[in-house]
């Protein structure tokens, strides 16, 4: 009677570790600014916490395994406004992104076989990856080339009897990246080629600045039975706990596989769904708005570090992540150092060890992640506890 | 690029195979009285839909991957006004009781390894079993004794090496059966003896009759690292689209894995376990009246059916199902006959093929379930209606 060989394997979540030493911090009657963690400040929609309040059923039922089909149809006229062509069938409402990928994983590909995804990448990966017994062969990436995926001959070198998928985030968490048409059309030939899936997580879609435009892997319509889209409305319109995804296939055997697996755990929230449907029938001009807001504050955190001495940085192109290399030895060290030993008039600020996001062992070790989900005037007060903090951290572990 | 083989393999909804003749039925503007699904007509209680309608975040966060404090501290509250000491740090919110069972298969057993359950069993179970390719041993039981369980030996019988849990739903879905303290006590030697877990689901625990008390696996203090309890609100506050169930274990080496698990996900849905607080904090007295209800169904649906020539019945204690055997040969014949061929007054039923619910091959082919899920008046009419369709049903194919 013990614990499950895999139950003792999962991966800890790497960010909830440092809680303990955060939670101490507060004790103490210190401030921490945030940036650790992907919880926008944006304040949900209005029309979503409308959608809440005024919720009318009288018994919260069972709903569809796939979904409700207003928010199918919702989800797809989204979609067909960038030009894809997308009907209700075409989607499964997912409990998050995160179930989208965990039966994403399950309908591609059998236990033990593979997909190949870049580094750093989205921790919790491991965790869908653990769930669904998928091994995941990373493709290293480094932050000196801004992220960019490499030559195709190094990417076709991962490639073994036994993958069945390669996964793209972009834009991307936690690097920022957001891949070009060319990087895309690199992907799409070797998926062809080797007769892979192509799985797209594209939940940050919205989260793209500098007026560029975001290609969709659902855009190559030569591949459109290849390709599955994880996709949630938790970034995208700041409703990270309603825990409304969804999955989105044009091919018909996976979308049947899909809802066998929906179907075993019978629906997806009825009252969150419910929100999602007001969420997306308001207009573009929300995505504008925060967009805008998003790339300010993008502005401010890179304009805020790029002149850190010895600091590798390379400016995010969407999400609201960036990775940046320090002239240090061991972030974990940093940021757990940051949050017991450092403060400056009783603040500290809070980042992510980048080593979570690497599954290569050894593999940013010098690194942190950022998350800018703060407003301009505390992200810039935040930039001034850590720098300040770096320095002194420097004078001790230098 | 297929399908994976799981992904073909994994079972469909036997439920939801009907569902397209329902809906032809419908289209020909037959009323149909659906006894086929465990999903009430009871309104969800006021003081959740109150706590919905006065939802007053102004942003829909990521809570803690275990659950609000609150609702864990409501649940371990509710448990302890039945003498059973717990305490919130032995409650993880799970995304239904669909996912408290995913998490528990997978924290206690490797892929391959077994779980002994009496069948008929809630079919679900397999879609977990999937879920986690853990392997369910059946443990058949049968309409004639009133699906008691076994001799023990007959239950050691069932144990290999690879066996790693015993899994009781009790009250019954989809049997209605409430185990007596003496079954239990047998089970409970045998998960002493061969070193195993005990999984109770006790989802229905509130829908016990005739003044019965419920007995949780959770009473016998001297298995109490060996117990995981598996727990919704959906049938007990009638909210089954809210997806908030909880994992309940004292073994701190198992909460430990389940929240690796929960991590991966992230959080449950924010809004609707504020809701679940809400339904927590009421007194027993809503208990006492949706009791009293269903009882009253209970014995309409019972005392209607008993008197049918050639049905083999069991007067159910619990839950709101009763499988019966019918003097047909083939259930899911007569099911979709009842959908295709019947009708009284433009009226038909609906109710369930046994056979679903058996994972042994060739069980419960000549019974069916039925919920009692509907007001007195509509389920008088719907056994009129079921009566005269099994009358005819047997003029044709007999």
């Amino acid at each position: 009677m013990n614990v499950s060989k895999r139950g003792l394997d999962i991966q800890p979540s790497p960010i909830r570790k440092l809680k303990p030493f955060a939670d101490r911090a507060k004790e103490k009657g210190i401030h921490i600014y945030h940036l650790n963690i992907g919880q926008p400040d944006i304040p949900s929609p209005e029309a979503v916490l409308d959608a809440i309040h005024h919720y009318d059923e009288q018994i919260i039922s069972y709903g569809p395994a796939q979904g409700y089909l207003e928010l199918r149809e919702a989800i797809a006229k989204y979609y067909r406004s960038y030009d894809i062509p997308l009907n209700a069938d075409d989607v499964i409402i997912t409990i998050g992104g995160s179930e989208a990928i965990h039966f994403g994983f399950s309908v591609i590909a059998d236990p033990k076989e593979e997909v190949i995804i870049p580094e750093p990448f989205y921790t919790n990966y491991n965790g869908f990856a653990s769930f669904a017994d998928v091994r995941i062969v990373p493709l290293t990436l480094s932050v000196e080339n801004g992220f960019r995926l490499p030559a195709l001959e190094e990417i076709e070198a991962k490639i073994t009897g036994k993958t069945r998928a390669i996964l793209l985030c972009s834009p991307n968490n936690p690097t920022g990246t957001v891949y070009t048409r060319q990087e895309l059309d690199g992907i799409v030939s070797l998926v062809e080629k080797y007769d892979l899936f192509l799985i797209g997580d594209e939940v940050y879609k919205e989260f793209i600045y500098d007026g560029a435009v975001h290609t969709s892997v659902l855009e190559y319509e030569r591949i459109k039975d290849r390709v599955l889209v994880v996709d949630s409305i938790s970034k995208r319109f700041s409703c990270c706990g309603a825990r409304v995804g969804a999955v989105i296939t044009r091919n018909s055997d996976v979308y049947k596989a899909l809802l066998k697996y929906a179907q075993a755990r019978l629906c997806p929230p009825s009252v969150e769904q419910t929100a999602a449907i007001a969420a997306y029938r308001m207009g573009p001009e929300y995505f504008q708005e925060v967009r805008e807001e998003y790339q300010k504050r993008r502005d401010v955190l890179y304009g805020g570090l790029k002149d850190i001495p010895g600091i590798v940085i390379d400016k995010p192109q969407g999400a609201f992540y960036i990775i940046v290399r320090l002239p240090i030895k061991d972030s974990e060290h940093f940021v757990q150092w940051m949050l017991t030993d450092f403060q400056m008039d009783n603040e500290t600020v809070m980042v992510a060890p980048a080593q979570g996001f690497y599954s290569s062992p050894g593999k940013g070790l010098d690194e942190i992640r950022l998350a800018y989900v703060l407003k301009e005037k505390d992200l810039l007060r935040a930039i001034e506890v850590f720098k300040a903090g770096l320095s002194e951290y420097k004078t001790h572990f230098d």
